[in-house]
């Protein structure tokens, strides 16, 4: 590696050819293949590339990911064809199947439970709990009023501010409360929207505190450490399952009983609940699904992946996020998973595949992107499990890992069909895949 | 919406072009626009679209990602230029507003603590516990012996499997044991060759249980559940930190004396430890960073999520995962993470973009990137923290927000200037600044 040893001073002022420049000349031994690595993957429209490049800062080219769909996902009785965005190989492929599985199942079936968002301010006051708690109850309708410029707009949508406490955690750390709002942000994930609530009431209540009356000089001193929205909305909450008679799993792909099949999967997703070794992955291929979707449709999946994580341990041990119940004769496999998701604003209709992603999907409301999103999520996990639980993982893995290791070979179309026959019953590895192919080449 | 009401047969099989057609006469009333809205996104390098469409499955066009880069980061001495690959607006200027900070403080430090890799055989047998944990310290070396063939590469490189045991889980599911497989897998995230060794394991140890001499009929019926690694490894951990005297925090930026910053910053890390509304959000924070990177080098995001957020509840509360110190006068501000990346193998020699990351990287090892990822992860943390306890977040939000929706109005370069000095100190709604615009356009 070339070590620099100066600072780029001023790099963020400097235009996008600039930056390459600079960059290359001090990070790559061939600054003129680098150079033009940089610039391939730029847009040839190039209002479409401003766009992009204005999403984030010190742009310098687009990284780009497959988008690919599930067609044939049966839910709430309606037949969608979801986009997702992922890199990671056989998760469109699982997905696509567990669609299929559940189309002449019943399909999937979801509802959103509550769409409840939230929000912070948090402070540090010394004095009588009590007394402090007193005084929010009596400016709390003043502290509305002084919002109603930012959430007018909102109200009329039928959303708006529709909770609004204070919270003593004295006993925690020394004089913190919390001011807690509650928000209904109807098509929108509502960040900036929350944000700049939380900040203009966290203002004004300081404001107001200052100049009580019934608050002596020390008691004025109130500091608000920060004004923010929560990631964590386990309110805001979608429930999706699917469910059959458990004779009706039966599939020559499970190469097993169907209630062989069920009991077996109903043990991984016990297994998921007591050990968080297990559950940690198991939740990480919910997330396969869920995020690619979100991804597809502009959502943030760090605040998806944030908020249900921290749900996952939520009574204490960090479990799975599926359940399973095998009474009665049925097989109902379900997810209920918070997620702050939106149709409008942010990402959503500014970055052109979000906008084809939702129009694919027929312009959803929030609430309906919730069910679609976490029945990928659910789609997910059934494909995973149903895998591990007889084949194994590793078969479908290992097909498209070859043909990974193929493009990187830069094989032509026999040797493909070579390697996929011979390497059916052996073990794929770089190095086999390899001299596979050059001892193809050699005899060429 | 367009109903559609047959499903998409053989779907899979078609090819992209077909894929396409029928997507778009089935759910796009104007099929026309749809279909050069999927095309307008390929890649016009046939061997680089053909690259990316076979990550995945049913791939119709690409996503695109902005691909920024953080200047200036001096960890270990060394400068680097970080590359981030995210949509949301502020996080790599804010990552590169701390290594600004940072850069003449002393810089990041950062050390890889292990690298522990791990993964389990689950599986269900009726019989005396003790039985089977004798059984296994009898044949564990004929197991091991049985995938040789599969780490011999990995062995030569310095890995390999490093522990081997059982696990008596029946306390918490009849019948529930594991064998628990730890490794090394040197600068390879290592899924294929771990999940690999692992089925073959179950596989073999199946049946030596099947034919053991000391097992009477029920007891030779072994059930395998699953054999899978697992993402939550939190041995496979690095730590970040910066460091300098208190009252180096000095700077006006802050708009309050070093200590007074000091102090509001260590309450913000406090209350990230006691509260689970406000830790999600914080290590949402930290994840803005660290996927960013992750990102950009080929890595998978979703299996950092997992590991990072349930290594977040580990002691039975989700907690914010970083820490401050002002013992001695010092501000001491850290990061300890575990995380599982490589840098070689998957997506990261195979995708053009993260071999161009880690080409700017300096081809780091996977322990290196490991350190880099979470200076990253850390550098979000403080900027957010910073933002927080000072001028609040929406302030830095808001301006990128306004040239978002500028964009959408497709405003010219004057339209641009008079609403970033209109919206200096008006609060900006998507409304507000169309009627802004709307109104310039009347009076030109």
């Amino acid at each position: 590696m070339k070590k620099i040893l100066t600072p780029m001073n001023g790099f963020s002022k400097l235009s996008k050819f600039e930056k390459i420049d600079l960059i290359v000349k001090n990070y790559f031994s061939d600054s003129e293949i680098a150079k033009a690595q940089f610039k391939k993957f730029w847009h040839s429209d190039e209002a479409v590339q401003k766009t992009i490049d204005e999403f984030s800062e010190n742009t310098l080219t687009n990284f780009i990911f497959p988008m690919g769909v599930v067609p044939n996902v049966l839910l709430n009785g309606e037949l969608l064809c979801v986009p997702m965005v992922i890199e990671e190989s056989s998760v469109v492929a699982a997905s696509a199947r567990s669609a299929n599985f559940w189309l002449t199942r019943g399909g999937f079936n979801s509802e959103v439970i509550s769409t409840t968002k939230v929000g912070q301010v948090h402070f540090i006051w010394n004095g009588e709990p009590s007394k402090m708690i007193q005084f929010f109850e009596k400016v709390k309708s003043t502290l509305l009023t002084t919002t109603k410029a930012l959430s007018e707009n909102m109200e009329k949508r039928g959303g708006g501010i529709t909770h609004f406490s204070i919270i003593d955690k004295t006993h925690e750390e020394v004089g913190y409360f919390q001011l807690l709002l509650e928000f209904e942000t109807c098509n929108a994930m509502g960040a900036n929207f929350i944000n700049s609530i939380l900040e203009v009431v966290g203002r004004n209540f300081k404001e107001l505190v200052m100049s009580a009356e019934e608050f002596n000089d020390a008691e004025k001193d109130l500091q608000i450490i920060m004004a923010i929205l929560s990631n964590y909305t386990p309110n805001c909450r979608v429930r999706t399952f699917v469910e059959c008679p458990i004779e009706d799993l039966n599939d020559p792909s499970l190469g097993m009983s169907a209630s062989e099949f069920a009991e077996k999967f109903a043990r991984a997703i016990r297994i998921s609940k007591i050990d968080i070794t297990r559950a940690t992955t198991h939740n990480k291929g919910i997330f396969n699904g869920i995020d690619a979707v979100a991804v597809a449709t502009g959502n943030d999946y760090r605040a998806i992946e944030a908020c249900g994580h921290a749900y996952a341990s939520r009574d204490g041990q960090y479990r799975g996020l599926s359940d399973i119940s095998l009474a009665n004769g049925k097989f109902r496999f379900s997810l209920e998973i918070p997620m702050a998701l939106g149709t409008v604003g942010g990402l959503t209709s500014l970055h052109p595949l979000s906008r084809l992603s939702l129009d694919l999907l027929g312009q959803p409301t929030a609430a309906e992107l919730m069910s679609i999103v976490a029945t990928i999520g659910l789609a997910q996990n059934f494909a995973a499990i149903r895998s591990l639980v007889t084949s194994g993982i590793q078969k479908g893995h290992m097909k498209m890992h070859l043909m990974n290791i193929m493009n990187h070979l830069e094989a032509n179309t026999n040797e493909r069909e070579a390697a996929k026959k011979y390497f059916e019953n052996e073990v794929i590895s770089f190095k086999a895949v390899r001299e596979f192919v050059a001892d193809l080449r050699n005899y060429e």
